[in-house]
């Protein structure tokens, strides 16, 4: 059937997507969320089939611009429309939500037609979903992960050794990365880091390293640093290593369920070449892992599947109760960790952090007595020295100082009415109130702490101190500071937590930041 | 934040949709699949974003047709967006997908947000696959069925006694449903029938009494004729009746799976106000149903249903091996039962089944010898005369007769290659080729058997023959015809059936006609 093609001038994330009219559509022979193949010009693509009954005019076909783009079409151009099957792919997905487990090649097929634009979000939904109530066991992570690789683009340093960190998230204020990869790279280790942004969180490190130098690289850029200086920090979201996941992502974030974070983390990295790979799991309550026992299986099954793609992995379970350091926030935690770097400031969690997990790479390379390595190549400002050369060749100013960092104007702060010493710190509370004051958007906003747990506290001593680059945000803050209590001060815990009366809501703490 | 309206022109099958430029979204706070609130001059709407990175300008908000309407915008109108909070009914679909029983309140909430718009297309995957992978027990079906109610129009007869009649489906050529409606009505039995178009047959209900009469009728013209003669057979798809169905089957479609089954019959047959409800299983091979236990325990679980819901409800299971009758397509369906009616024409399993569905409904409301007093009804032509009224009402013509029924003129007739007899018939390929031959878009299309299982057969005769109103269409029949055999004729059936040698790919046939 041939049709007028009407360019509506709307993306859809890669998605091929197409209007007809309810008339049409029956004389292709084709429903809503059926496929049609579209021709013109001997170019063929594979379009996700919308119907409308008004807006779109029989004899005409509303294109997005996923399609216009690949079948370089102009308004008004012609095009050849017929029905097409479902995807095999569809099948599989099927399958797995009739209970069976999936070979690789059919997890190959459902992952190449979600980078390719064939499933529509439901379909994808469904399969995530059925992962999430079906589980996935390790040969169907470790299949997950080779396709997810295989669709992707992969980085080639030609190095026998190659290190990565990678940190299952969850605790604020965790800017260990800025250190770990400076000392790494000092050493002479080769560590291409790719790092996430901010989704729930106050910041990514993409967005704290963005507040130093630039992070938007390309691959071929990325390689070329990586081979002068040994190390980079850059977003890993425009470098389509493994473009499936941030679509998986996309559809898990609104469920709050996330079955693919072993698939998501290993495919990253081997996609980024990756031989050798620490993975920091912060554990406790307020932390995505909430107990050693959890967080032990987890590495389990993170350390095996390692083996399996090739990379030698290694978990190191950490303090996930409190903030990292002193500070919330972009430009405030990079400027922390600047700090630390020209030792100008002595964060003993951050250093004690990043020192275990850089030791711990060291170590796994052949390297003994790696805490301490790590903690003298820190002291004697080799770190520092390496992070300024990164900062050039990345496009930053590698002669910057503390005070280049642009903290937010607006300032609330924070006392405490009482005496005591801290008892806890909660963790969504501080980045809720990050959040509030502009994070991750605004990168001058966020939290510094002036106590931690542990801390004697007098009536009147400040706690914590919130900056913002907006008023208007930090009216919003200060609102929120009246129902929340992100720091409790006390003479001793008290013992009482809560009541059962009917039959409780259990809610948990959900974190997709990767 | 103040935004310019971008009048998009699409549809979105009732959702409001918006999309927002990267950079906007960042500053309101909302990331893809989140939500905002709209307003324009007190009128409010919460709507579901997209993020556009090119396609959008910075300080416009592309708007679809639905929030166009609610909201009355005109091209650039100015709106006030601020970022919603995520639907409550999310968390309770969260609740599913860890693996609770949702609770009433719950349910109706999810069921409240469908019907709205304000869950996407995978958010509401999520919930059904959910549904399917968990189960769903009778309370949670009780929920279900009792919102879909409370979410959509109800009709409103004022009868203590209103029957009607439901088949699970999946048996080819099924036209019970035009003799049981005149049957009922024709005894003065109340019967408000409501049925559906195709989605994967050849025929709905609705479209065979379509070739009869007008079936887009509406909830108060409905009504009205009821009241006039007791029967009337139209469209469910405009009356609204539980439309959060509609959308539930649109995301079940190409999943394969339909787990709100129960609910879906039931809710619409509670909106209609039915007080007994007889529901056909055909079963066995080649139905949807394929064994008798299957049947007995789906049957155990709508009479459970009935029961909670305050219908009496009984099931029939019913042959479904082969078609029902002798024909397949809209035309030569509703011309085979209007024959039948007319006693022109004797289709001995039709009428068996017709008496069997309307003597169930005449004994449930206390009438004795239900299947006699059916066939009585038919044979003296009092059923008829009904259908007459209530084609006359519907906006037919009442005086229609067999030769009215427009048939396709293009015609490949098919013979037999043996001889001996009609061993067994494969009603998922005769619905292929009816489908290849125009159905259900083309009501001329179609077929007629000249055989039937048990039937002699020799070498030479006819075994059906195809009908299409385009030549074009007969083409892809005559190349099914080259890899289908719909009709197994010989001596007697051969006892092998297949090997298997390694892993089998267990297939399973599934149709979602309602």
């Amino acid at each position: 059937m041939r049709l007028r093609a009407d360019i509506l001038g709307i993306e859809s994330g890669g998605k091929p997507i197409v209007f007809l009219n309810k008339h049409d559509a029956d004389e292709v022979g084709v429903t809503a969320s059926g496929r049609i193949k579209i021709n013109s010009k001997r170019k063929e693509i594979t379009a996700i089939v919308n119907i409308s009954t008004t807006s779109v005019k029989t004899g005409t076909i509303g294109v997005n611009d996923e399609v216009r783009k690949k079948l370089d079409l102009r308004q008004h151009s012609m095009v050849e429309v017929e029905v097409a099957t479902f995807p095999k792919s569809l099948q599989f997905i099927h399958h797995k939500l009739t209970g069976q487990r999936l070979l690789y090649h059919e997890i190959l097929e459902i992952v190449k037609d979600v980078v390719e634009g064939n499933l529509n979000e439901g379909e994808i939904t469904a399969f995530v979903t059925a992962l999430h109530m079906q589980g996935l066991d390790l040969d169907e992570a470790l299949s997950l992960s080779s396709s997810m690789v295989a669709t992707g683009k992969r980085l080639n340093l030609h190095k026998k050794i190659i290190a990565d960190k990678h940190s299952i998230g969850g605790v604020p204020g965790d800017k260990t990365t800025l250190l770990v990869v400076p000392i790494m790279a000092a050493a002479g280790v080769t560590i291409p880091k790719a790092s996430s942004r901010a989704i729930t969180s106050a910041a990514g490190t993409a967005d704290r390293a963005e507040t130093i130098m630039p992070v938007n690289l390309g691959i071929e850029e990325m390689e070329s640093i990586v081979k002068k200086c040994n190390g980079c920090i850059v977003w890993g979201g425009s470098l389509e290593l493994a473009p499936a996941d941030d679509i998986f992502v996309r559809a898990e974030y609104s469920l709050y369920i996330d079955p693919l974070l072993l698939p998501s983390i290993m495919s990253k990295k081997k996609a980024a070449g990756a031989t050798h790979l620490v993975i920091d799991i912060p554990t406790g309550r307020g932390a995505k892992v909430k107990t050693i026992g959890e967080a032990d299986l987890l590495a389990k099954d993170l350390i095996e599947l390692g083996r399996r793609l090739g990379i030698h992995t290694q978990c190191v379970l950490t303090h996930g109760e409190m903030p990292v350091g002193y500070t919330l926030g972009a430009s405030l935690e990079a400027r922390e960790a600047f700090s630390v770097l020209m030792n100008k400031f002595n964060v003993p969690d951050l250093i004690d952090k990043a020192c275990h997990l850089a030791g711990s790479l060291f170590e796994m390379i052949g390297k003994d007595n790696g805490y301490h390595l790590a903690r003298e190549i820190l002291r004697t400002g080799k770190a520092e020295k390496k992070m300024r050369e990164i900062i050039a060749l990345q496009g930053g100013n590698p002669r910057m100082d503390l005070d280049d960092f642009q903290i937010g104007h607006e300032v609330k702060e924070v006392k405490s009415k009482k005496s005591g010493q801290v008892l806890w710190m909660d963790n969504s509370s501080l980045v809720e109130i990050a959040r509030a004051a502009g994070s991750p958007k605004d990168n001058g906003a966020g939290i510094i702490l002036n106590k931690k747990e542990g801390d004697k506290v007098k009536n009147g001593d400040l706690l914590f101190t919130v900056y913002a680059e907006k008023s208007r945000k930090l009216s919003r803050v200060e609102e929120l500071l009246t129902e929340l209590e992100p720091i409790g001060v006390g003479e001793r815990r008290e013992m009482f937590i809560h009541k059962i009366k009917e039959s409780p809501l259990v809610k948990r703490a959900f974190v997709i930041d990767r």
